[in-house]
């Protein structure tokens, strides 16, 4: 049967190949390959077939195994399993793999990983799962895991790598590259060398670039650049994005409360924090969870988005209220009934598109108390406008359609009245939360819908109460 | 007068100093500083002050000074205007302070900057004037500019430079160090080596680490390293910083057609698409166009968002439509009128969430066809929940508030049916429009809210009909 390959031949065959299409989509052969290794418990092809695979791959081929299955692989690979590849897998993904096993092989795992990114490991992890695991560490590898736990959430200190080439002022070029030939343990990457002090005070940075032009007898500082980007270990990790994206660096030397160098950031973990956060910025703006994931089960994800529905029921109701308030009038006048809707919408999107340009101005720091006056003045000037305009639009349409030249000078009003308040609170809104240290991403939306719904109807039926003497 | 300082002394002083407070914002002592040097005309103090100023501070300076000021400093600064500020202010900025200078002068400034900067500048102006520059430049950058243009706007080939470190692979490390000590124009960073041959193929890379720790007697095809993630030159730029996230790249060779390296892209110009894309999501869900920048002026801003709102405009008339229909039933019933917005608004929410996610996850490619009908069962599935909790929540408030328990039952149906269509809606619209390849965090918004609020109302208003025989 010649058209048949063994399992065998066909994993040593991908081990060479590559696993993606074109789109960067995992190839399904792919992972029909490894489903029929696994059915087989065949080990030592399935350890072939992932020998030279990049992490970010694995992890995508765990991601699309079903649960049953991934946990078979990981347990057959054993210590071939390369940990680096849960750091590439979905939160509920990677407790599902971890959850199966004891915490010495997670700890064997976890010492084969760069601090950075064993952190991102550890810390999904509640606190009794994390100590039994840091505790079967060595004392070194645990005492550098502990210590970054000790650092806030979302801090620089977590994100950090505490491998890192740190050599003495004194060294000449040829020392350092020999020290660089010699050491057993370097980082996997890195892109500058540090040169600090005994007391581990930084002095300055070389790039390898410009180590690499400079003569073996040189000494290292009359080479080095003082002037160094620092961050602070407990400082926020989205300001060191910041600081990255503005200086265009490739890593940023980490320090502690006095001065001494703890770690290094580097670009990679930046790109993951930039990612992450515009992640939270569009997710938390459209009313989603920054943790759900397209992994998550049903019943986790319908209870993360209940609680947001719960609060824009709340606000609907508040606006309902004014309508309510207005019965007598929608009842001797249905057409009110029928047209306040669209006064509430386009107050509503007026809205949105100010507060999403507030709340990424505020993000990115385009925006602060220096033009915050500046900008609410722009956007109210923006709202008058298009409050005019759709005033005409839509008065012209609605004065027709009802037949009733009044309806069309009524909703005109109330859309001019609507847009100004929508543009006021889309804008006031996030900068008043900033202010109160608060995510405006998170918490504006019901906040200035409520303004446009409320302000919306009121204005609408109350000018036309007004009009039509009702 | 001890306490009065001379502008030029004040320069001199803060040539040195840090210009940002602890927050990043320039300090505003910096920016009167450089006011009344303008006032005084004093080129000389001006240049003593930017001399070892990094292009983001200057950019930030010259963002934060009016556009007579910024016109002004620019001139007196003359041939020591650092170009490379112009990347860091909003695009209107820029187009202001090209516009004042001669195309001469401007070719003299781009002339001086790396090819994937100058293709940023130069790809905002227009056809002729982008001509009347590239004219006055040298042959050689020209060309090289030109070729850029040549690829489609967003691709690889307008973000990669061309100066790169090639070397035969014949070469010892030596040489390639002898090289890099002696070449007159390299690249400003560089982290990694290529090796082609003499047509210029790719046949590996090294990176600088790695060449570090060789000796120099060694052949780079020794240590050379086959496995790279190349892009081509016409691919678009979002594909290529998946690939950086993906393998956590620093840079990455670019080929054309024919396989020959063209360039490279570094991971600086990655961070930059991650943002931008992500900014055009936020601002594009958010109904704002993505080249809307905060120093735009009232007018360009309120014509930009007119025809959202004016989209929106027309997908609200819709849903009055519906409304409309039903007028009997809002006559004879006007609690209809009144909780009728309640059921659009809870569907359009549970739609917005949806669409959120799922423009996000095929954004970053979790969701595709492999996966389709899973996530669209799951949201159905979550909008099934969520419409039965919310219908027992408000159909019970409803029922006491209007003392009828018969509308209890009807509103809390119809939020059963509207919250699962809007699931429905805000999974199939993007899909589908990703399928015939429209973005889809551009135009699913109004796609999706028509669906809701033509659901939302039609469903209520028919159920009350029937049930309350009116």
């Amino acid at each position: 049967m010649a058209e048949t390959t063994s399992p065998a031949a066909m994993a040593e065959e991908w081990r060479e190949k590559d696993w993606r299409d074109e789109e960067g989509e995992l190839l399904p052969e792919v992972v029909e390959l490894v489903q029929s290794i696994l059915a087989a418990e065949d080990g030592a092809s399935l350890k072939s077939l992932v020998s030279d695979a990049h992490e970010a791959d694995l992890g995508a081929l765990l991601a699309q195994l079903d649960a049953e299955d991934r946990s078979r692989a990981v347990a057959l690979l054993g210590s071939d399993f390369d940990f680096n590849a849960l750091n590439e897998v979905d939160e509920t993904i990677r407790a599902e793999i971890l959850e199966d096993m004891a915490p010495a092989t997670v700890a064997e795992g976890i010492a084969t990983l760069e601090t950075d990114d064993a952190v991102a490991i550890l810390e999904d992890l509640d606190e009794d799962e994390r100590s039994a695991i840091l505790d079967k560490l060595s004392p070194a590898d645990s005492f550098a895991l502990r210590r970054a736990f000790d650092y806030p959430e979302g801090s620089a200190g977590r994100r950090m790598k505490d491998e890192f080439i740190a050599v003495p002022p004194f060294w000449t070029v040829g020392q350092v590259i020999d020290h660089l030939r010699e050491a057993a343990d370097l980082p996997d990457d890195f892109t500058e060398i540090f040169i600090v002090d005994p007391g581990f005070h930084l002095q300055g940075h070389i790039r390898l670039d410009r180590l690499l032009r400079a003569k073996r007898p040189v000494v290292v500082t009359d080479i080095l650049e003082e002037e160094m980007h620092t961050v602070g270990a407990s400082e926020d990790q989205e300001d060191a994005a910041l600081l990255f994206e503005r200086y265009n660096l490739l890593s940023a030397p980490v320090v502690d409360e006095v001065n001494r160098l703890v770690g290094v950031l580097t670009v990679d973990d930046i790109v993951d924090v930039i990612e992450e956060e515009a992640d939270e910025d569009i997710k938390a703006l459209g009313g989603v969870k920054a943790d759900e994931e397209i992994s998550d089960s049903v019943w986790t994800t319908a209870k993360g988005r209940f609680r947001w529905l719960l609060i824009n029921l709340v606000t609907a109701f508040l606006a309902t209220t004014v309508l309510k308030s207005f019965e007598h009038q929608l009842e001797a006048m249905v057409a009110l009934a029928v047209l306040a809707p669209i006064v509430a919408s386009q107050g509503g999107s007026a809205a949105t598109q100010t507060m999403t340009v507030a709340v990424r101005a505020l993000a990115t720091r385009e925006l602060g108390p220096r033009n915050a006056w500046r900008i609410v003045r722009r956007e109210v000037s923006v709202g008058l406008f298009n409050g005019i305009a759709f005033a005409l639009i839509t008065g012209t349409v609605a004065s027709f359609w009802f037949t009733n030249a009044g309806i069309g000078v009524v909703i005109g009003l109330a859309l001019v009245c609507n847009l100004v308040a929508g543009s006021l609170g889309g804008v006031l809104v996030p900068l008043a939360l900033d202010r109160l240290k608060v995510d405006p991403a998170i918490s504006s939306g019901p906040f200035v819908t409520t303004v446009t719904d409320v302000t919306g109807f009121f204005s609408f039926l109350m000018i036309a109460s007004w009009w039509f003497r009702i």
